[in-house]
């Protein structure tokens, strides 16, 4: 694979800057962004100077702040472009981006971020996009938390899901998940296009946002507990559509398996 | 009004029983329903013999078969016909309708139900339209709530908010109620088309359907107390997009006005 496209894998941060001039990157949470963006070391930020960094993972806005200050520092710029699609869109190129950095950071790139996305916008200084990505992830969790509410529910008085789901879908109960993770809940089919521990992690993100606003959240800080309750059952891997483990009558994580003491030879 | 399409405004409610065939009621809730069919007195089941009653109040499943039990006893039908949807499809007579009820009742009053909606179906007993009419208003209002969360931080945040619901109309945060109420919560325009005392009172009847499954339904919880908050705050009056008043920086009830202690006259 890395052949028949020209890549070459990297032994260290710091060569991956060596070849490219535009290097965009994608990491799980905030501790993995600091640690490839250190200030010491062989990390992305080692003889940066001119380069340009394209930041597209979910993560605090406060990171990225301290991200571009640091690639400022040494001669770099940074934009973060948040991903507000998945898998399937990536591997088509239409995902939905979202940027945030300086203007002319976003002008410079925008021909090659078009060529990934159909849809994408300036949203304003670094941190101002993943801000906006923290919040539709956080209306969409709590949309995804309820639709498991609400069908888990249904299963539970015994209607008919796939009519409970139609009829949602025509009602004031459609939503976006409601077209992504209805059925897979009702199949249970969780299959992992977006973990429940990235949307524990999102909620997260967008909790830790509100505190200083005093903005009382009893939604999202109910739905984030769901999906740490996820992760705390060790369910963190499936998809969004499993949090559906937590509602639907007859599922759940199994119970802790016992390990039998082994016995000691006599 | 009344002259001009032949209706006659009657003192008492066996007076309705007794000038029509078929009577549609509708009413506020639980309470009221069982007082218009209670089973002593001018009420709606004097002389009710063959008639047919078609119930399209929200209220909860247990009563809708309560009165079903009362009207067979003396001679008379009843269907439930739960309207999925508000004022401008009423009168358009655009309705989505959900039935309850005798499949023989159904059909009798088809025709009648055909007039009033644009779609309908027939979902099984008594009771069982209700239950789903409580699945689809728990759902609706949890979103509903955590769109009022996403845009309440997101102002506190500093976002334009006419920016921040096209972003959420395009990625997995889009609603139903992203159409209906997104706007309204900016403009803070709440006019009444379906009330946060009747978003309390339906969330109320979902969580009294759960009780006895012991599913577990943090957010329709969550939900809940929030609309309790507003009809405590004397919100209650306001259209269910009022809920933004619990989540937008500077919005909010008033501190109520504590009354000054009378002065005693000396």
């Amino acid at each position: 694979m890395a052949d028949s496209v020209g890549a070459v894998a990297c032994g260290h941060l710091d060569e991956v800057t060596a070849r490219a001039e535009w290097i965009l990157t994608i990491v799980t949470d905030d501790r993995a962004m600091n640690q490839i963006f250190r200030s010491s070391g062989r990390s992305l930020l080692k003889g940066a100077k001119g380069k340009v960094f394209i930041n597209c993972a979910t993560i605090s806005p406060a990171t990225h702040i301290k991200v571009e200050e640091r690639a400022t520092k040494v001669g770099a710029s940074t934009l973060e472009a948040c991903m507000a699609s998945s898998i399937t869109q990536a591997r088509e190129g239409t995902l939905y981006l979202m940027c945030g950095g300086r203007k002319n950071t976003y002008k410079k790139v925008e021909p090659l971020l078009k060529d990934l996305s159909s849809s994408m916008r300036y949203i304003g200084a670094a941190g101002k996009a993943s801000e906006v990505k923290a919040l539709v992830n956080m209306v969409m969790n709590i949309n995804t938390a309820g639709l498991a509410e609400g069908l888990g529910l249904g299963a539970a008085l015994g209607h008919d899901l796939t009519m409970l789901r139609e009829v949602f879908s025509q009602t004031g109960a459609n939503s976006r998940v409601l077209e992504t993770d209805g059925e897979d809940m009702q199949l249970r089919d969780h299959a992992c296009y977006f973990s429940a521990g990235h949307a524990a992690k999102d909620s997260g993100i967008a909790l830790s946002m509100a505190k200083p606003t005093k903005i009382a959240l009893p939604l999202a800080q109910a739905t984030y507990a769901q999906y740490q309750a996820m992760e705390q059952a060790g369910l963190a891997d499936l998809d969004k559509s499993g949090i559906a483990e937590l509602t639907f009558p007859g599922r759940g994580p199994k119970k802790a398996k016992t390990k039998k003491a082994p016995q000691k030879k006599r």
